[in-house]
């Protein structure tokens, strides 16, 4: 079993972190979901939805972490003890996904330097100034950068993480999956509704 | 405030509720989120997400009422207590929200009787066998029947919910969230990508 964590905070986008996971639970063959936060408990989103959360003390290495973005990452990008968990958090995973903002965590935690990634839209000049050694590109639904993947805003991280299955276990199966939650999957990485001009 | 009420059970599909939520709750000036269970407490969906829920006692009434789907309404529309709790709730609120198999359970507590509906198509023939008396729409992403809404699968929720956001506060207001989420919303409800055939 892959272990296929999300890193929750309070004020996290619920969809960020929940939209993948749906996808993600479709293959219970394959992935354990697990929930975590710096300190476990309850965590409640942007939205009011609280989640419970194991501690980061309990963290299962070797897996997939999920960092969501939201308007709280505003704040976490100058907390350093929150980003040296997440360094720690990521050096311990195989691959990392980061969702809309949560990208920009990834950045300020170090995994981006000298790379391509992406983020949402809407919050791309912010990006850019927080983290200007990140080859951020303007024009992508998601980047796939080795083990590191990044999306575009919210909804993205949901092409995103099909895209990741179509990678890992073939377009057939993330195909299956998209039908029977009836998603119309924007399945091309590279075309991107949202972009604020080419890259 | 608008009171925003989603009703979970265990095994709820995680999106069919969350994907909603996260769109409602962009507009906080107009809308409280509220999670329910008939016994209150944390509920566990069908993929590992425990969510806090509050108990339907504290029921607010007068606003909107979304039931999520998911394999286990199976076993709700057995279950006579479930469906008397479903139906008291229900006829408290202004509006009812089924998305995917949710909206069997609403055909189920009599909501739908000789009223046209949908829901998801992989789990069409079973919708048909439980509830007879609905006009089950084989083509629509989503359908609307004075104050009660249903949606195709899982994802068609958030279609659904943007078009309600639409139907009361404008297409402008539900095309500005869609942005912000970078969603690509499918906007008419009548065209059905996943459609079994013709009405």
């Amino acid at each position: 079993m892959i272990a296929f964590s999300v890193l929750l905070f309070p004020g996290f986008e619920t969809l960020d972190a929940v939209g993948p996971v749906d996808i993600i639970g479709h293959l219970p063959q394959f992935y354990e979901i697990h929930f975590y936060s710096p300190g476990g408990g309850l965590v409640k989103s942007a939205h009011g939805v609280e989640v419970l959360t194991e501690s980061l003390a309990a963290y299962q290495p070797g897996g997939v972490l999920l960092v969501p973005g939201g308007l709280a990452t505003r704040q976490l990008v100058v907390d350093p003890l929150f980003l040296q968990q997440l360094k720690k958090t990521g050096q311990k995973s195989m691959y990392l996904l980061g969702v809309c903002t949560g990208s920009v965590l990834l950045a300020a935690a170090g995994f981006l330097n000298n790379k391509k990634a992406t983020s949402n839209k809407n919050a791309f000049a912010w990006a850019q100034q927080i983290a200007p050694q990140v080859k951020w590109q303007k024009k992508a639904r998601w980047v796939k950068e080795k083990q590191i993947y990044t999306s575009s805003g919210v909804t993205a991280g949901m092409d995103m993480t099909l895209g990741f299955l179509a990678d890992l276990h073939g377009m057939a199966q993330a195909e299956a999956i998209a039908r029977a939650i009836e998603y119309i999957w924007h399945a091309d990485k590279d075309d991107d509704p949202f972009a604020l001009e080419e890259n």
